[in-house]
């Protein structure tokens, strides 16, 4: 068989392509510290186990394929708490924000069509669009200005006549950033002047640490513009469920993005029990989390600040922050870290990156760093990573 | 915004597009026997159940891409026992067998590039092609050859230049045809010659009525172009938990595969505890299941002989049977028979023919029944479509 030009182009995921080298440095008893992926060590609240435990149909069923009317309903007072008011028919569930952001794509572009996104981004944004022969059109942040945005001039002068999408995620993976309610109006006349979709990934919504957040959704003027990822994964330290969903009120859209949903039948039935039961969480759950959350960012930034030649912004949302540091390579210092380097037989793991970017030469010396872990944890981690940094062969300090 | 070309050109499916009048009957208060949908009544082994009830994570967490190991050597397992060694690394998990398809195509097709289904056919097999810019290229079989393939010949006469793979459903969805060994030799023989990708959708496996089953998976001269797509939906009855898999021993294809895995992260966890434990569930529930299925065949064939007009074929796997119905158009008796029709406040659904062929001209006067139901239920339904079609004002007999 001969193999598509489309998945030969499809680059392995920067957070889960080192894998084989971890599983090599557990098998020889190393312990791992993973900074590499966004995956909380907090407990998914029990009400989801719990309410599937108590699912008795006798037969496993198809269900609707948009997605049950229960979860629709309890995603829909979630909104409608924060003051936004999306009807049940304006949600569709999807087998986490990774289906969400595919069926985006897949009714926004064409062969050809490109997507703007602010660089570093979520790696698999570029998967998604290369899977439907879509373009990453990527304009640049950088960590001196905490990755806000250009202004406008410069954001416009890159929209071509194929820019059918503008694409973020706030607060942002991987650099943190939550963006200010001037940014935001920039980016609503922007999508509204050149009759734009505005993606708008907020799975990190609830993780905002210095002040109040304001989500897309609350912009009465973009409702015709908007497109919202979401889900559980992050919300509720949920992410083996694969249940998200993609929100519009454009009927459009709507109207197209149920034939997606036709055609993969339904999301699965069990999953979607346990995230309607996550959504009747006390909100005091989110609150607590996001505090531990604010303790991490705290801990971490405070500790990057020590290392010598390592540059951090100061990431204001989500559970991600972007750090240069003084080596060559920061996928050839992740490997040689996994290999062989250890403090008492413990390493740590992040993700090299330039995978975070458009062009595979930006960000060679760059890192995301998931801060995941328990205080503790984390003062070790980096503890352990700025000595990999004085021992490394390719530092540059 | 805009929206794609690709997403307009998708069509609703023909098991689900006629919903909406099926709830207009149901508010009505009318009972529907729905032979629209491959959804069996048959009851999911406890096995789900339990083994999902007894999971006790503290942490929903991301599962490995490619699939759970432990779910994975139960499908292995299951394969080593009707004699197919798949290899761990070769099987990959993915959410139904709906995801198995659209890797597949991904893998395989660049926009333009066509794939060969005989036809009639699954008909989201058109709407996975569509999302990826690739086409169907069709090959007629026909009720009165009972679906049976044409000769090497005919077949080979249609691949062209941009012909990447041939997709087939045996047992045969909507057909419920199986194909003789003639027919697999031909077709392993044709797709050899032309380095073609086989797409085995073997999901219906374990439904076959007279006589034994050959898996495309047991050809050894096959194994570097074969791709099998499974799934323990229909197996099990278990259509809600969407856990599927694709196959293959092309180590090429492995290595691409995985970075479609990656970039929706995993699937569900829990479904995939509930999935494997399935594949401990006695052979002999199989065996019963199939007996019981091989009276609804029977039952159904007989009930339709008894229908003037009505053409059917004589179906040897799976759960469908393809009829031709004395109308004008089916689809048109079909929202007739939910909006206009009943005996004691009760009538039939089914799924119009035309969905399941290349040209929507086609099969015009076709519908696919699903005998999903006990064979009471099927006599009732069957006795009410006669009589619809008795009353209907667009009959042609």
């Amino acid at each position: 068989m001969k193999l598509s030009a489309r998945i030969q182009s499809l680059t392995s995921s920067p957070i889960r392509k080192l894998s084989p080298y971890a599983d090599a440095a557990k098998a020889k008893g190393k312990k791992i510290y993973h900074l590499n992926i966004g995956q909380p060590d907090i407990k998914t609240p029990d009400q989801f186990m719990e309410s599937i435990r108590t699912y008795d149909e006798q037969v496993i069923a198809y269900g609707n394929s948009k997605g049950e009317g229960f979860l629709i309903e309890a995603i829909r007072k979630y909104y409608a708490e924060k003051g936004m008011d999306f009807a049940a028919d304006d949600i569709f569930i999807t087998n986490g924000g990774s289906e969400a952001l595919i069926f985006a794509v897949m009714a926004l572009c064409d062969p050809g069509d490109e997507i703007m996104v602010f660089e570093p981004f979520y790696a698999n944004y570029t998967t998604f669009a290369r899977e439907f022969g879509a373009k990453i059109n990527a304009v640049q942040t950088n960590v001196t200005d905490g990755y806000h945005l250009p202004d406008a001039a410069a954001i416009e002068a890159q929209i071509t006549p194929r820019t059918k999408a503008v694409l973020l995620t706030n607060p942002g993976n991987p650099t943190g950033v939550v963006y200010t309610q001037e940014e935001m109006d920039m980016i609503s006349a922007i999508v509204r002047k050149y009759d734009l979709a505005l993606i708008a990934d907020e799975v990190y919504r609830e993780f905002v640490y210095d002040g109040a957040y304001r989500s897309f959704g609350t912009m009465p003027e973009l409702a015709d513009n908007l497109i919202i990822i979401d889900s559980v994964s992050k919300r509720y330290s949920a992410c083996g469920a694969r249940i998200g969903c993609i929100i519009s009120k454009n009927k459009e859209l709507a109207k197209q993005i149920i034939k997606c949903c036709q055609s993969r039948l339904c999301s699965p039935i069990l999953e979607q029990v346990g995230a309607a039961a996550l959504y009747t969480t006390p909100v005091s759950y989110l609150e607590e989390v996001n505090q531990e959350y604010k303790k991490r960012r705290d801990t971490i930034v405070a500790a990057l600040k020590e290392l010598p030649g390592v540059v951090a912004s100061d990431p204001k949302g989500a559970f991600y922050i972007m750090v240069q540091l003084p080596v060559d390579d920061a996928e050839k210092f992740a490997i040689w870290t996994l290999e062989n380097f250890a403090i008492d037989n413990e390493t740590v793991m992040f993700a090299p990156g330039n995978g975070f970017y458009s062009d595979p030469e930006l960000g060679v010396n760059e890192a995301r760093l998931a801060y995941v872990l328990n205080c503790d944890d984390l003062k070790k981690a980096i503890y352990i990573l700025g000595e990999a940094l004085k021992a490394y062969p390719g530092k540059t300090n």
